[in-house]
């Protein structure tokens, strides 16, 4: 066995084990179990190695599919399909049992059927892929499409790009390491391509694995603290909000994806008070102005010693607060592109919100966000699309069989 | 303090300590630091909980600019930028003692001057900064240009678009967390847009932290172990090849960065044979041809039974292996962005190269490639850029002093 040693700028040095002959010739699954293996025996000789991430899988099958109650990862890409000409029904089952196949794969660090690069599908990295059908994809399943699967209504704030919306099916891939995630996506296209075209892609990112600790709410390109109120996977709550129980959605959910522009040069115009109160949080830990902690309860009916509301009637938080009913889950990525022209940046929030029922629980919401929000001043829509994500499945079964199986 | 538990699909509890009363109020990099040390405490009891590698700082200061001979981050972006008319020597000297702040800052988990988004600045995660000058600043700046300090020589290979070459200024940013790198490339390109405008930016990745083991070589689109015979870091050899030892750019280097588009629809019809022998190099494990560990010595001489080399001659491995004087430093980064019209992919590699000399070292076996190199069959130049690298600077120096100061 190799050993040599990699010295960093950090002072650290670093024992590295090269997999030589003991491994040579196994599988890239079986290198990384190997690996993984001499990583734990070496653990103690050697403090500064850190635990590996890649072999970590996040289960496919199940009753719901995974990337929705699965702590976010790192990456997450989105990518918008338009149905080809002539795909009905019949292929839409073939469709859906290969990419359901290559799914079950390479979540679980095997690769593809035919993977043409099966070396880079060893790390899964906690990959999940989740797929959403559009009124498009229903309508050629001749399935029972729920009601608030239709684009959203006009808003007065939003200024869409047809080629940043829509579209008939959705593929969610997020994953810890960027070049699975990469992977993913192409051996998932390749399978695709016979019944569909990609019409929009959008990669997002949130804070790397081991950057902090697991559970950290993530930040948006703002700087705020992005999350906070959100219903908790695993909780009574989350499943009431998020999981439907009609038809064959039951046990799927509703995703509303919308590509929100953040004008970072204009933002930064602003005083930090003046954000803190556009929005009802503090900058430093995202706790509500009436309160200290992250977790605290906004009290909005607290006022200042001149008597206006500590949090404003314009701030987001309150105007973003429904009813009971009207509750979303939001899972979003951060967005960060090459600008055009004279631009420094082209960066936004690739908003990503799940719930059972799009139009009573987002619709209501984004219509009092589009009246009266003063975070608008900084956001603009420019991509938006509905789906419907069908429930999981389980060992045999494909995704979308409630909805196409006779 | 609050604790309350995440559960993911893995099945894992973790628990969460939320940073509540004790550090509210303190900055970022103070939360961080808490943070941190919580996680040292609460290490024993929580096995699950990754070490943090948010914190880990690559040192900005030193004989050699950082970003270098640091271990390859996740995550690298690429900024070329053009000066605008009227910017002199003066103004150079002003734009890079603010950029080397910037970077300085930055890199070691500390807001910019100025910062507008201070919380984005806590978590460095090996973050670095790396300036190079294009041929257009070290004539503004009326210095002694390196012989070699030109576009590249025409190659029959090359489709080169102007959009994605060439530039003044080189701003390479890289780090293990994209949010971190997202913040740092805007705090220096709103420093820089006074003096600069963007002209291309590229963004690429390499396995994130977690993946694998530190040291492990890297795999490109292609499947392939990418970066296997390299000089290494910190070694005589590395030093020879990289460093320059002329004038101004003493401690400094050349960079060469070229796109290279990879097709990999292409690639994928052609047999795992065939890949092996493009390159002289198994894709399992990265071994020679004639060997069985990646790091073993390719034998060049070896024939099969029937007379052939073992290692063919059109092998990449084979062209790209130069005389003692002609070697390289390559640390390159994996793309993949949004294809266009009916394809699949729009991937391949940003092409990294440092050598104290570019005419020298790499253009002889960048022409020796284009006259013979099966990978041609696969992979096209669209971008090319060649930038002199200054040496690094002490506290209170700044980088391009050794050009810019009287
Ligand atoms: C780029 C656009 C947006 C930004 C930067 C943004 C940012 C934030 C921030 C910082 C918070 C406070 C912390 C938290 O609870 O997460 C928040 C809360 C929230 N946002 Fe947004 N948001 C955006 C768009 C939207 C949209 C389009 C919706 C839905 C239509 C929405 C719904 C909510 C909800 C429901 C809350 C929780 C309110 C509560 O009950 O406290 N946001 N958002
Ligand atoms: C997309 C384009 C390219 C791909 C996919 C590629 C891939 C590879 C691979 C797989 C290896 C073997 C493992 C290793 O030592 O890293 C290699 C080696 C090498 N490549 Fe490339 N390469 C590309 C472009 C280039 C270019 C443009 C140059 C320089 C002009 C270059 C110079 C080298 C050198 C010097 C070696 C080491 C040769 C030796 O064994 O001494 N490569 N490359």
């Amino acid at each position: 066995m190799t050993r040599r040693a990699v010295s960093d700028r950090t002072g650290a040095t670093r024992r590295q084990l090269l997999i030589g002959g003991a491994v040579a010739g196994l599988g890239a699954a079986a290198a990384v179990g190997a690996d993984l293996m001499m990583n734990r025996a070496d653990a103690a000789a050697d403090a500064a190695a850190p635990p590996m991430n890649g072999e970590q899988m996040v289960p496919f099958h199940g009753v719901h599919q995974a990337g929705i109650d699965t702590a976010a990862q790192a990456h997450g890409v989105f990518l918008g399909l338009d149905l080809h000409d002539g795909v009905e029904r019949e292929a839409l089952v073939r469709l859906m049992r290969i990419l359901t196949d290559d799914a079950a794969r390479l979540t679980q660090g095997k690769p593809a059927l035919a993977d043409s690069e099966p070396e880079l599908a060893g790390a899964p990295a906690r990959l999940t892929v989740t797929f959403g059908f559009g009124p498009g994809f229903v309508a050629r399943a001749a399935g029972a499409a729920p009601a608030w699967l239709a684009p959203l209504p006009v808003f007065g704030i939003d200024r869409l790009q047809p080629e940043l919306s829509d579209g008939d099916l959705l593929i969610q891939v997020a994953g810890d390491d960027p070049l699975t995630v990469a992977h993913a996506v192409r051996m998932l296209l390749k399978d695709a391509r016979g019944f569909a075209a990609l019409r929009w892609t959008q990669r997002g990112f949130r804070r790397a694995y081991g950057t902090e600790r697991p559970g950290t709410t993530m930040r948006n390109l703002f700087g705020q603290v992005d999350g906070t109120a959100n219903p908790e996977p695993g909780t009574r709550d989350f499943d009431r909000v998020v999981w439907s129980d009609d038809g064959w959605m039951a046990g799927g959910t509703g995703v509303v994806i919308r590509r929100i522009r953040m004008d970072l040069d204009k933002w930064d115009r602003l005083d930090r008070g003046g954000r803190e109160s556009s929005v009802g949080r503090t900058l430093a830990n995202g706790a509500p102005l009436t309160g200290s902690e992250e977790f605290d309860e906004p009290d909005f009916e607290a006022t200042t010693s001149i008597g206006f509301p500590v949090i404003p009637a314009f701030a987001h938080i309150r105007r973003a607060r429904g009813e009971d009913g009207e509750r979303i889950f939001r899972r979003a990525y951060n967005y960060d592109e090459h600008p055009d022209g004279e631009g420094v940046s082209e960066s936004g929030l690739i908003f990503v919100a799940f719930q059972a029922d799009v139009e009573k629980q987002f619709t209501p919401m984004q219509r009092r966000l589009d009246q009266l929000d003063l975070l608008n001043e900084w956001t603009t829509p420019i991509g938006s699309a509905v789906f419907a994500v069908p429930p999981g499945c389980a060992v045999g079964g494909y995704i979308g069989e409630t909805l196409l199986g006779s």
